[in-house]
C-alpha cells in the first residue's frame, strides 16, 4: 500500500486533520524510539502546549481503567476531545487483553458523530528507559494534534512511572480500601507528587480509613503537594467508577487545580518540570548508551577483567572508564 | 567516646577480628555513601570472594522475612555464620517494626557460643541509586569479614531490586498463593533472573496452582534461568516458612544450585556479572551527577529555557547538553 510509506510530515499533517490512522502510525514510531520519534517529537513541539496534562496512578486493580473509561465518555459528552495514554508495563501474557478492553471502551465511545477520543495502550516490555522517553512524545502529539485533556494512566510502582505522573499539570493518585495502599502510595514517593487523591471502591469497608489516614499523612509529613507554597492542599475525592459514583466529582477536582495553576501562575513551572524531565530521561538514556559501549570497548573490558581477577577495586575501574566517558569538568578558577 | 573516631582501617581490621559494633559503623558508612563506603570498599576487596552469596526476593507478604530467619537458624546450627542484608524500601512509618523485628531474631539466635549471624537492615528512603551503590559494598563487606553465605533479602518491585537479586549467586524468589503472583513476577523480570522458586504458605489452598502456573510459565517461555545453556532448570520448592515446614529442601536447592556452579564452572561468571552490575551502577550515578550539574549550569539553564519557550526542540537542548557532558566518541578510521 502507498499509504505505509507517507513520509513523516505527511503523516503529521494528516493527524492534525483528524486522521486517526495517521496518528495510530506516528505513535507506533513514538513507541519504538530513534530518529523517527525525535522527528514527530521535533514536529509536533511548536504545535503542543495547549491540552491540560493529567496524570492518573495507583496500584494495580484499584480501577484506574475504569474511572478513566468514566471520565473519558464525561468528557466527550462536554464536548472535549480526550485523550489517555494507558502505560502498560505488561508482559506479552496480560497486554493483550488489557489493550482489547481499550479499544472496546474506545470503540464504543460516540458513535454518532465520529470518535472525539483516542485511546492508546504504551506497552513497556520491561524496557522503564524506552518508556521515560516515548511517554513524553506521544503526549506532545497528542497536544499538537489538537487533543485536550491529554490523560497519562500509568501503575505506579516505579521511579519513572512516578515521574512521567509528576510531570503531568495535574497528578491524580487513585487509592482503594485495603491494608498499607496509603502506605504503599508514600514509599513510592507518590504522595509528594499528588495534586489530587481518589479513594475509588469507595463502597467498600474500609474506605473511610483510607481518607483518614490519607488526611493524616498529609497533616504529619508536610506533603502538601507539589504547590504547598501556594497554599494548596491536595483534595480527597470518594469514588466508585463501577457504579458510576463520583467520577464527576473527580473531574470537578481536576479542573479546580488546572484553575489553581492558572491562578498562581504556576502552569509554566509545571511545564519547565517536564520539559526538565524529559530531558534528564534523554540525557540519561544517551549516557547509560554510552556506558554500556564504553564498558564493552577493548579498554573497558580490561579494566573490568581486572577489578574481576581482584587487581583493583571497582571503584579504581569506574573511575578509568569515567575518564574515557565524561568531558572534564570545568572548575571554576 | 573514643572508639567513636577509630580510623576505617581500624574499624575495618577490628570487623575482620570478630567485633560487631566495627561491622555496625563500617556499614553504616556503606550505607551512606561517598569517599568512606569507597574506602570500606577498597579495603575490603581483596579479602572477598569467598562466601556464597544468594539473593532472595519476591512481593511484600511473602513471607520471605520468616523464611530467611528460618534459614538463618538452620545455618547457625549447621556452623556457618551466615549474614543478611535485608534491602527495605520502606518508608520511616513501616522501617521502625520491621527493623525491630529483624534485631530481636537475631538477638536470639545462638546465644550460648555468641551470635554467629549478622542481620542487618538497609533502607533506601525513596533513593534507589543509593541502594545500587550501597548493597554491593554491603556484600563485599560481609564477605571479607568472614561471613558465609551472604542472604540479600529485598521486595522484588523495581529494576534496581532485580539487578542486585539477578547479581547473587544463586537467586531466589519467593511466591505464595494468590491470583496473579506468577505473572506479577514475570512482569518485573524475576523469572528470568530466577535460579529457584519457592512456593510460601504452600499449606493456604492456590499452592499447587502457583506451582503449576510457574511450571508452565518455565515451559512456555523457555525461561530456564541464566544456566539455560548449562541444562540448568530452577526447581520448585514447597515450604510453609511460618510453620517450619520445607525450608531445610529450600537450603537444600540453593546448595544444589552452587554446587552445578561449580560444576559447570559458571561461578566466575556470576561473579563478572556481579562487578559489572557493580561497576555500571556506580558509572551510571556518576553520570546523572553529572548531567545535573551540567542542567543547573548556566548554559544548561539557557538550553532547557529554549526548550521550555519552544524555540528548540527538546532534543536540541538534550544534543546541546550531551556535548557538553560526553566525550566525543573515537570512531574507528
Amino acid at each position: 500500500m502507498a499509504r505505509a510509506t507517507r513520509p513523516i510530515p505527511e503523516l503529521y499533517e494528516a493527524a492534525r486533520a483528524g486522521e486517526r490512522r495517521a496518528l495510530g502510525r506516528l505513535l507506533t514510531k513514538v513507541e519504538r524510539g530513534g530518529a523517527e520519534a525525535d522527528q514527530i517529537s521535533e514536529l509536533a513541539h511548536p504545535d503542543a502546549g495547549n491540552a491540560h496534562i493529567v496524570g492518573i496512578t495507583g496500584a494495580p486493580g484499584a480501577g484506574k481503567s475504569t474511572l478513566v473509561s468514566r471520565l473519558v465518555t464525561d468528557l466527550v459528552a462536554a464536548g472535549r476531545r480526550p485523550a489517555v495514554l494507558a502505560v502498560d508495563p505488561s508482559s506479552p501474557l496480560t497486554g493483550g487483553a488489557i489493550l482489547g478492553d481499550r479499544i472496546r471502551i474506545d470503540e464504543g465511545n460516540d458513535p454518532g458523530e465520529g470518535r472525539r477520543s483516542f485511546i492508546r495502550s504504551m506497552a513497556t516490555r520491561g524496557h522503564s528507559g524506552g518508556l521515560a522517553l516515548a511517554v513524553p512524545l506521544a503526549v506532545r502529539l497528542f497536544d499538537a494534534v489538537g487533543y485536550d485533556p491529554v490523560i497519562i494512566e500509568t501503575v505506579g510502582v516505579g521511579q519513572v512511572e512516578v515521574d512521567v505522573v509528576g510531570a503531568a499539570d495535574t497528578a491524580v493518585v487513585v487509592m482503594t480500601p485495603g491494608m498499607g495502599d496509603a502506605v504503599q502510595a508514600n514509599k513510592a514517593g507518590l504522595l509528594e507528587v499528588a495534586d489530587l487523591f481518589v479513594v475509588n471502591k469507595a463502597d467498600r469497608p474500609g474506605a473511610d480509613d483510607v481518607r483518614r489516614d490519607l488526611s493524616l499523612m498529609l497533616d504529619l509529613s508536610h506533603m502538601t503537594g507539589q504547590e504547598s507554597d501556594t497554599g494548596y492542599r491536595p483534595p480527597i475525592v470518594m469514588a466508585s467508577a463501577l457504579n458510576g459514583d463520583g467520577h464527576g466529582d473527580v473531574w470537578t477536582a481536576v479542573d479546580a487545580h488546572l484553575a489553581h495553576l492558572d491562578d498562581t501562575d504556576t502552569r509554566s513551572a509545571r511545564r519547565r518540570h517536564r520539559i526538565r524531565t524529559e530531558v534528564r530521561a534523554r540525557l540519561l538514556q544517551a549516557m547509560s548508551d554510552a556506558a554500556d559501549h564504553e564498558m564493552s570497548s577493548p579498554s573497558g573490558t580490561e579494566w573490568l577483567s581486572k577489578a574481576e581477577r581482584a587487581e583493583i577495586a571497582p571503584t579504581h575501574a569506574t573511575d578509568q572508564l569515567l575518564e574515557q566517558l565524561l568531558q572534564p569538568t570545568e572548575e571554576t578558577s
